[in-house]
């Protein structure tokens, strides 16, 4: 079981070294995330941004320049664009955002012909170690989708399903979050789709998972308080994916544990070919570093 | 300012003793809290139920008869009708559901003639002390408008803004929840509605508090969030009260406080002429005293 981070860098440390392709990467505060990530051995680096600016700060922060190659990018567009074909090619494992917008990094992403196109939604997951839960928590999506319809939801479930698996979980429970356990016809959509995404599992629509929903959160994550409703669930109390119904529940989830449980985190753009990295800068130290080593992580 | 629950417990035990009606509660469970209450020096109680059960129940469980009155109702409808109208004509302060249906119990209390009915929208409120704030907080609508608009929405913030008051919260500072700090025009309408209440208030359409929204989390609860975004707002890391924009974001905030951050809490529903306290079997011992304790210092 997969229990903290420190179990999924160890994990990561005996794999071999991959790489990032940062782009619009010549600043310092995002080469030291990467320098963070190399104190650690988990990664090469391909940096794309104004290589004479990109190149001296490298050797002033005293990164090991056998680790990181410098190609020039004339904006942040470029950049982007150069940084997704790197994994197209192969020569990369994973995309990360520098200073450049996240549009112009989604529109690369997102390029018919030249871009990382999965099968269906993007979407962002987030993953948690908090003290008062026994093993890693993946939920989504915070900051991507605003209100998405079952459509996307399958997509948004199956793209945290794929990295679970990818993280070694063989079979992860699901729980579809709501207010309520019930399904409330016509009042609560959201109880509805929660219904419908678990037969969709049962019926083997939705594979590689064990859904259940609707849930409320404490059902999601309390054995106890699935006692105390007498609710039978093979997830509940012991869910590894928990899926919010719109973007405001599920980042009202992601801010409530970094701000009020002390957890540490880890966030990602999932549903491309390859797994995209957007810390921004009010993200700690910490996570930006496990946002990297998981995205490695989860990267094929 | 109000930092913990016992300063609202102290300022509660200086002020004269006020009553419950407590509907249909000739119950181990439910006297149990009663109890608790009186032990604490709180609160006298007027009980509707089976009084022969009750009143030897009473004496069972060591209640003290000079503070608790028993008086027979025939079945839980009855015993919700009596509890609404013992408040209605001035003998308690607060309604206290026993183990009546919810729904009983709100049917009594919006009965147009004999009710409790108030100026808008019935809403539930949370109030929590947790470590990682640096005072009370109030939240709300965790359990009851599922996807208020913006009329419900007022009568929900004014509801929560009423209930500060009583608390001794002269000017509470309200954060309007979303997902993100800016308006999202057509594409996210929480933060329109965010954006409406907060010049709403500066209107004085909306009275008695500071509004401001849209604001995400991290922002309403952290003035170094604050900060880093460059942020300017009265209201954000220092907030009283959090308004939700669904049943679904306002559920998850609260069960993740309770579940993930070890938070004392206290649940009321407010809108009507009193406080009405629905405490669950899944509550703690600790969140049904203060749910009693907040009702009865925020009644009139």
């Amino acid at each position: 079981m997969l229990t903290s981070f420190d179990i999924l860098l160890k994990d990561l440390k005996k794999s071999s070294q991959k790489t990032i392709a940062l782009a619009w990467g010549h600043f310092e505060e995002t080469l030291l995330a990467i320098k963070k990530a190399q104190s650690e051995g988990i990664a090469r680096a391909i940096i794309f941004g104004n290589a004479n600016q990109g190149k001296k700060l490298i050797e002033e922060l005293g990164m090991d320049a056998n680790l990181n190659d410098f190609l020039d990018a004339k904006d942040e567009k470029e950049a982007a664009k150069m940084a997704v074909m790197a994994v197209k090619n192969g020569d990369a494992d994973i995309v990360m955002k520098g200073l450049c917008s996240t549009s112009s990094l989604l529109k690369a992403v997102l390029n018919k012909n030249d871009g990382l196109r999965g099968k269906s939604v993007l979407s962002h997951i987030g993953i948690f170690e908090v003290a008062s839960y026994h093993k890693l928590l993946i939920m989504t999506d915070p900051a991507m989708n605003i209100a998405p319809d079952l459509n996307d939801k399958i997509g948004i479930l199956e793209n945290a399903v794929d990295a679970a698996h990818m993280m070694g979980i063989e079979l992860p429970k699901v729980a579809v979050i709501t207010a309520v356990e019930n399904v409330n016809p016509g009042k609560m959509p959201a109880t509805e789709d929660a219904a419908l995404l678990t037969i969709m599992n049962k019926r083997n629509q939705i594979k590689g998972c064990i859904v259940d929903g609707p849930l409320a959160l404490d059902l999601a994550f309390s054995k106890e308080a699935c006692e105390i409703k007498g609710l039978k669930t093979e997830v509940g109390g012991d869910c590894d994916i928990a899926v919010f119904p719109n973007i405001e529940a599920g980042n009202v989830f992601y801010k409530s544990l970094t701000k009020f449980a002390n957890a540490r985190s880890a966030g990602i753009i999932v549903g491309a070919s390859a797994p995209i990295v957007l810390t921004s800068r009010a993200d700690t130290e910490d996570s930006k570093f496990l946002s990297i080593a998981v995205a490695l992580k989860i990267s094929a």
